[in-house]
């Protein structure tokens, strides 16, 4: 048995998102039912449905950053109540049996997470993401939106929000730590507020000065281009950690070279191609070059709970549906500060 | 002034290295005067020697695996005293005021360390390094070679033994860690011997299963071949810390695939073109590829209290000088198990 509910969905890797229904399925007894407020846009959505990173399944309906209510819960549920406020991520499952599952890290389940798109499901069926009205999750993976963040600024922490907090806690990004963000886009804005608030020293590392109002407004101490070859001159060892937001293919070694001892780049995204290294880049200071995906559930957990404590929200535009296909176009010319979030109620 | 003492020189890129007399400087207060007793050959020796690294300075006295006995010391020297056994490794100084060298990572001083060959002494003189009968060196750069190891095995222990022993420790190999060392040559072994004593699980990845024997005798659970392409096949995911002592070119992407979740690579030596990375290797899992370069004084001084606790030293062939060219061309074709140790009674 499945519920009906709207959606905007891809029908095929060139056609522009369009209104349409999809089924949920039916609650099991540890699922919760959310009444979906928000979706945040994240650049993995267009890369998904436009088939950019192989090929998928249509009609597909994306969306990763979910934050709304709960409307329903299973009889066994426990850790969530019908009018709660929630959020789900990338992930909708996992194993939760494996030694990476055990230890918090479902991200990295040995047998795969189920994706919130473009996974398959408990039962079967593709996963459908947050570009719609309800959605029917485990409650193992709904998160609490604590109070202190409105639900609009809270989706993008779902996606965003985490991707960037777990390599600042991880590396231990705080007081006295020299934090450079890669990118000042849906996750650099964040990567920054984050860095800033763990009580970092935090340089922004953008292609242009274009939006260096803004990067120093969110608490960044320093903001330099590096499409002037001074700013890697200028900056050889200054940092301690470098969280790398930029996709595209960068010159890795010119990177490197402005950590200093014991310091790390963590990229958390990644091209297509192969990127070149020299390893006397890495022996140099003790480098290191490292990738982060997402983080736990449990970490994800803390993130919210961080963000607001420190009334961290993404910086949103929030759209209607009809203007979603604009939206996506604006994203990939990275024209958006920071992030855009659907309004569901528009659907 | 300056005392005349006996070593064996590189008068040139192509010729044989040859007997001669260099000159040591005369003991300022702070210095230790060593009757060195064996010196190591590392295969740095021998890229630096021929020219393989860049352009030199000619005739050049290599070796920094320095083993022997303080014959003088200066009237300051507070740390050393005549008779002492003593080691001198791949740094005789550095500016001891930056942040680094304040940090104990003389090695990676922002004013560069001063190498134990090739390198501009204090005198302005270039340095001169192992394979001779006598060496003069600052006391903070004198390590104490403690008892419980014989001089000969400790050298090697000099290069060879900090550059393993600093990322074992960095990355905090020990029980419940699975090391894997790639290679098992003189770097190779010493990590298999040291893993091991930190109470590591430890597993030999070589081409071949041609020191199968060796490697499990050292103490490794278990040995694979590279060359087996069901060697990457079957330990994706295996290792939480891979130290990598081969300098030749690798398939990065296939070593990183063994990692398991947040473990690392760390390369100890470096080919000198660039390597091929793909983002995606770091991002699943979570994984680091690093870089590390001997380690400072005082973790020089930390390895070889721990190898004598231990009683670990290098498995060495002890040779006369006569016949170091012969065994330079034997460790170039990796033909030696597991370390070639001049006898300076031979000079």
């Amino acid at each position: 048995m499945t519920t009906t509910v709207k959606a905007w969905a891809k029908p095929s890797a060139d056609g522009p998102l369009e209104a349409t229904t999809i089924e949920r399925r039916d609650l099991g007894p540890n699922d919760v039912r959310i009444d979906i407020t928000f979706a945040g846009i994240c650049h993995s959505d267009i890369h998904t449905a436009r088939a950019e990173w192989g090929e998928i399944s249509y009609p597909i309906v994306v969306g990763h950053e979910i934050a709304g209510v709960v409307a329903e819960v299973g009889s066994d549920v426990t850790r969530h109540a019908v009018g709660d406020r929630v959020g789900v991520g990338c992930m909708v499952g996992s194993c939760r049996e494996c030694k990476n599952c055990r230890n918090d890290e479902e991200q990295y389940c040995v047998k795969g997470n189920i994706g919130t798109y473009n996974g398959t499901d408990v039962d079967g069926r593709p996963t459908a993401g947050g570009y719609s009205d309800e959605i029917v999750v485990a409650e193992d993976f709904v998160l609490r939106i604590p109070d202190g963040i409105e639900l609009d600024e809270a989706a993008p922490l779902l996606c965003a929000g985490i991707t960037t907090f777990s390599p600042l806690h991880r590396w231990n990004a705080g007081p006295g730590k020299r934090v450079a963000v890669v990118g000042l886009g849906g996750l650099g804005h964040m990567a920054v507020k984050i860095a800033v608030a763990m009580g970092a020293e935090v340089t922004v590392l953008s292609q242009s000065l274009k939006k260096q109002e803004d990067g120093l407004r969110l608490g960044a101490k320093h903001y330099y281009a590096t499409s002037d070859p001074d700013t890697f001159a200028n900056l050889k060892n200054s940092f301690d950690l470098i969280i790398n937001t930029v996709s595209a293919k960068i010159p890795v070694d010119s990177y490197l070279s402005l950590l200093d001892v014991n310091g790390a780049m963590v990229n958390v995204g990644a091209p297509e191609e192969p990127l070149s290294v020299n390893a006397f880049s890495l022996i140099t200071n003790g480098r290191s070059y490292a990738g982060s995906m997402i983080g736990g559930i449990k970490e994800t957990q803390e993130m919210l709970d961080f963000c607001a404590e420190h009334h961290l929200g993404a910086e949103v535009e929030v759209i209607p549906f009809d203007k979603v296909n604009e939206a996506w176009d604006r994203v990939v010319a990275s024209d958006v500060r920071y992030r855009f979030v659907l309004d569901t109620s528009t659907l």
